[in-house]
């Protein structure tokens, strides 16, 4: 008996593309039942910034477990909780001068996205929120609204409702993109607003994120975002920065938006914050903003998760210093030199910011088979963007420059014997 | 410096109610960072059905922590992922001859509830979906639509559509109701989706509580939810249960519905499923809907949570024979015995079904002096229902019957002591 | 060539029931292109209260066509608009007591309903309108939401929203009806208001029709209609008649609602008003809601018919005096001892208030031949109702008794005929 | 007593501005009750194509009342129904070969955008259409949806669902704008629409006019609207031209967008159609589409007025010859020349195309100062477009040159008089 195919929902997908049982995993592997090992490129898409099972983490959430530390509690106030928001305000929010509120929910992207959009809404009166193309931000209702891939909102079975979808601009275009990106959109998109007969007024909030990671690793110049901070400040909407998955340090900085002048009104924040990857999401709200919140009013049983907390205090520490961060601009390096030449390639793109890399091959078929052979060759390593051209690289900050250089061999042999026989 | 009235959200709800900063806890007790016990009626809103801490899954959980177990896989096979859903077949669902089959999403209540509408949606081709009067089903804007209570509401900022809203049949109407209730509004219902020129239509689903806890403790009789169910297949609309509170044995069953004559297409569980309170939800739907999923449709980082396998297999034990089922019979009666005298009281009524009960107050200010003097005595109980009247009884299934008893004490001891200074 | 088949829509439904082609009309009679003579008993839908081309109105409106009267005006003033507005402020709602704005729009009912919800709207602050079963307001998409036929709804193409369905409350239920009308629907409805957790919100309005004459003659009783009424007080929701078609002295008196304890904040007006056919519509408006308008908020250029003030100002002397609504309460009679006979068959129910009646014939083919074989006899007669099973006797207010008697004659015969044959 | 602001509603807009009451009118002159004559440069909003009360149609109507011909009839066929079709179809529709079939609704534009929206729905399955910046449709909730203009849109009082709006591709940009209009934001559309993650789908259909009138007088250029045809082909979406205000001869040709190279799959039609400004409201549809109707979804108690098919059929007569349109070719070079100096001061500017003109003054005070005056002066003149800052220049094609040289003259001195006193 093969439980998966005789019970799990017809849904499953990645399990579908890696058909194997993992059991355990460190830093940037995983081994199969088998015993057979990975090297992770994939990190949870985007989960994993500090490897499976990090040794600090675990022996602080054993000794937490053992100790008979609270594990659930909904809301409450508790310890793992203060020791949390304390080192997350004075690691994290005090150098970058940022007054934000933190909020929990339940502990998924999309429910930060959702509690978001609520209180952008709330704020400004305004129901009508700008995603930009080739965004993805989650799949409950109102976060669907927001996510541009059409295959995400065919399941939708209803009209999704209140979102403008405004053109996302790429720092460098795509291949053969016609989106019409760029500042002229956002200086089009400006007129409107001032235009009364336009029948488009400002937005409650923007929604971006600065590297749209499942829209393919387009990342966003500094200046478009710079200039959508200035016209959500004009018109009285709220910007928000979902950095759910490029966020927690993927860019070589803490936030994806470190360097770049832009003042977000919210943060989101999920995946990478709880540390081992257990569930945790968390705003950061001005607290101008938060103040409309009424107590209670977006709940959840899961928000505040004590074992995330303990996990995810630990992982603070990586920013108590610029070790981690180096490490990351030097294994950047290492990425970008690996895979420049295969962008050589006619129609090959590669794109990305961080250790976040997008190799676009412009066609689905090719990346997937590209997969296949990496995965036999003991690489994981996943799709991302329209119809799933692009390969995304998005390997544990903490991978070891062995394993990331040999998984980044794998990738090129793959690629090049791919591009070979199709030649 | 106090880091949560400096930090934490102006959201926080029950924090406020029980302001002290827990740390530590086991089974039915709770212990804040002064020393101060407390006996939880609470259980995480019915997610501690098993207690605080439970020994046996500490211990599997640190086992797996320790033996580097693989923790975050998205949707990918695990050996603790087979486990759990070998073990979740063979207990629960083979006895039933349920051939449902397992979906997995992000870990949350709403989420279900987000997948099961969705799913319903794309089953029938239809988007209204029918949700009950004080129902409560979450916060992400597809769940919320469904949740009646107007506080939440609220909060949307939108418009909530594509839900109808109807009746639900209470076994005994809550004192002073007069929302028609009963099998005759099912009738009318009915009528209506049989007459063309009504003006409505049947719906793509009806997504109902057994009993609403969050509603107030309203328990729905065998005979109304035997004709929903007949109702629903009479139109071809999907009779959703959420069963996320009030499942996993809380009634003396495993299903909330066990031993109601309904054969439910899709049933939501989350809260108690992971067993030792760390976020997990699923889904059990039937083969011949859960096929209309397309692989990868409704996604989610955090869907398939190891450790909550891992504990929640553990879980499952508690059903592999009757001692707790039983257990939770006889700690029924004495909630029932303990709390009938206080019903008959004038204006207060209790209401409940195994080991979830409400006594309504009649009155929210009431009810919440009973939950500080509770408090302050060293007992963790809570309010639901409209405006926050209901005193829920919600203790860990496992708590012992000593602290039951001295719980329920402390419990009467403040209602009438409340009574008294009201006379 | 037969340009109607060649050219004309599809779409065309009333010139398939009656296919011949129409050259001259005359009080109750219509003669077709080859001469042949019918007795009139739709008369526009209601329209013609005053008979086709009654000879006073044409008369007016020769003159004033002759005379260089503006016909086209938009909503300017004009002489001729002032004549009709003084003459209806002074014969309809000075006696009433009724102080009431007039307020013109496009001229049709649909487009009267849909102002009517803006206002009600822009009032209350709020979104969501009650309409009733069976009911129907027009075709645009904001009335047509309103309305309840599925057949219509199912046109618009996209959601139909912002509007909550409610059982009308039939004087005397229809055969075979299990709608749960009546009080006890209202009751509830209230109580639902009256609760917080039951999802539901009091509404903007409340749109009801007195008779529902498309719906099928279905009359509501005065007690139930004085109970909306009082309940839309208590809510502060407002109460809009759609009098569009059983207005204008259809029941033996001007408004169907007269002689009801209503206080209607809005009444609907089209159709009869413009006495001889031509396009007028017109709510008449509460000035303490009126004052909610800003200038030209809702326009249309055909506000304010110049040809329909001129004869809708003749039709109004009909209402100086008691001789047509006394002559109405006889031809009532004659209808009903002609019709009663029938009912007494099974299956038959004959239901209806002043000059318009419905024969229920229980099943809409029967219907069908019914009007057929009236049509080869001379007679116009239609269908309504939920799959076209009422015939609907709308005559001419002003109908000559010969005429009345000897289409009544046709339909009974008809009728019996029909019955005879399928016994 | 002034019935007028005793009695009608508070709505009343253009009665604000002319406060005279009217009484006679003949072709481009219209009377008040004090014999004060004004040449008419409004023509009820482009109604009036062929002036006030043609004689011909005035002849034709009064033989028709006076003959008993039928007035109201539903959608029955009539004689008088016939000969117009005919009529329409020989003269117009034939030549061009265009094989649309006519439907005919309630007698309003916006009854006629409805209509289209539903089958451009229905034909396509598809929810979303597109409108354009600056575009005008009408006041029914379908249609209100597809207005720009966000004083008409804050009436609704509810959310206006499923229509995208795109920059309309001005031929000469107005001054200051910077909407982004042309053949680029075209090509960014299509781009958007191949791309499955761009969040956007192609529409139901294109619903856009040649010329802007309400709004101000902006005129597509061909090469934007040709690119648009093909992109709506392209794309399996609806070209719907909205030529109520536009269209009937008022560009020079029957129809506005003659002899540019699209091919639309519904027209719509109304104001003029019907000769002598009663109403009438006309959809050309393709039978391809049409046959998606099924008989009598779209209803309404006055499609298919018999007064206006006779005086349109007069009107069709305009177009049997070329008399009328070159008399139009050169009123339109009188305008140009009359207007081309006052564009030469700064920030003025002329726009328009055959007899409707526009001249955007650059500030809404300062046209109405000018209408004023113009009123005074014995010249009726509107303004359109944003804050009202565009006067339109839209008298009968019919108009003597007399008339028009004189009205030109009052409203150049106006302008004249009005700038040098800002000066």
């Amino acid at each position: 008996m093969n439980i998966f195919t005789e019970r799990e929902s017809d849904i499953r997908a990645y399990a579908r593309v890696y058909p194997v049982v993992f059991d355990k995993a460190s830093n940037a592997r995983m081994t199969d039942e088998d015993g057979k090992e990975y090297i992770d490129f994939f990190a949870g898409a985007g989960v994993l910034n500090f490897g499976h099972n990090n040794e600090q983490m675990i022996k602080a959430v054993v000794d937490y477990l053992q100790s008979g530390g609270i594990l659930h509690s909904l809301d409450l106030h508790t310890t793992a909780k203060r020791d949390f928001m304390e080192a997350f305000t004075k690691t994290i929010l005090e150098p970058r001068g940022m007054a934000h509120k933190l909020q929990f929910m339940g502990p998924t992207g999309t429910n930060s996205v959702e509690a978001a959009l609520k209180l952008a809404r709330r704020v400004t009166g305004r129901e009508e929120v700008v995603a930009f193309t080739k965004g993805f931000h989650g799949m409950t209702l109102g976060a669907l609204a927001c996510t541009a891939n059409q295959v995400f909102r065919n399941a939708a079975g209803v009209s999704l409702e209140n979102v403008a979808r405004m053109p996302f601009g790429c720092e460098t275009p795509c291949q053969g993109c016609e989106l019409g990106c760029g500042l002229a959109s956002l200086d089009d998109m400006a007129a409107k607003y001032r235009e009364s007969s336009s029948g488009i007024k400002p937005p409650a909030a923007f929604l971006v994120e600065t590297i749209q990671a499942e829209g393919g690793v387009n990342v966003a110049s500094a200046a478009w975002l710079e200039k959508l901070g200035a016209i959500a400040k004009e018109f009285g909407s709220l910007l928000i920065v979902d950095d759910i998955q490029v966020g927690c340090g993927r860019t070589g900085n803490y936030f994806s938006f470190d360097g770049i002048d832009i003042d977000p009104d919210i943060v989101c924040l999920a995946k990478g914050i709880g540390g081992l990857g257990t569930p945790l999401a968390m705003n950061l709200v001005k607290p101008e903003h938060d103040q409309h919140w009424k107590p209670g009013e977006h709940t959840g049983t899961f928000r505040g998760q004590n074992i995330s907390f303990i996990a995810g205090r630990e992982a603070l520490k990586f920013f108590d210093n610029d070790t981690l961060m180096n490490e990351v601009h030097a294994k950047t390096e290492i990425i970008n030199q690996a895979l420049a030449p295969l962008a050589q390639h006619a129609g090959i793109q590669l794109r990305g910011k961080g250790m976040v890399a997008g190799l676009d091959m412009g066609d689905g078929v090719r990346a997937r088979s590209i997969i296949d052979i990496c995965f036999a060759q003991g690489l994981v390593v996943t799709a991302c963007g329209s119809e799933g051209r692009v390969l995304k690289i998005i390997p544990p900050l903490t991978i070891s420059e062995a394993d990331l250089k040999a998984g980044l061999q794998i990738l090129v042999e793959a690629t090049e014997s791919t591009l070979a026989e199709a030649a």
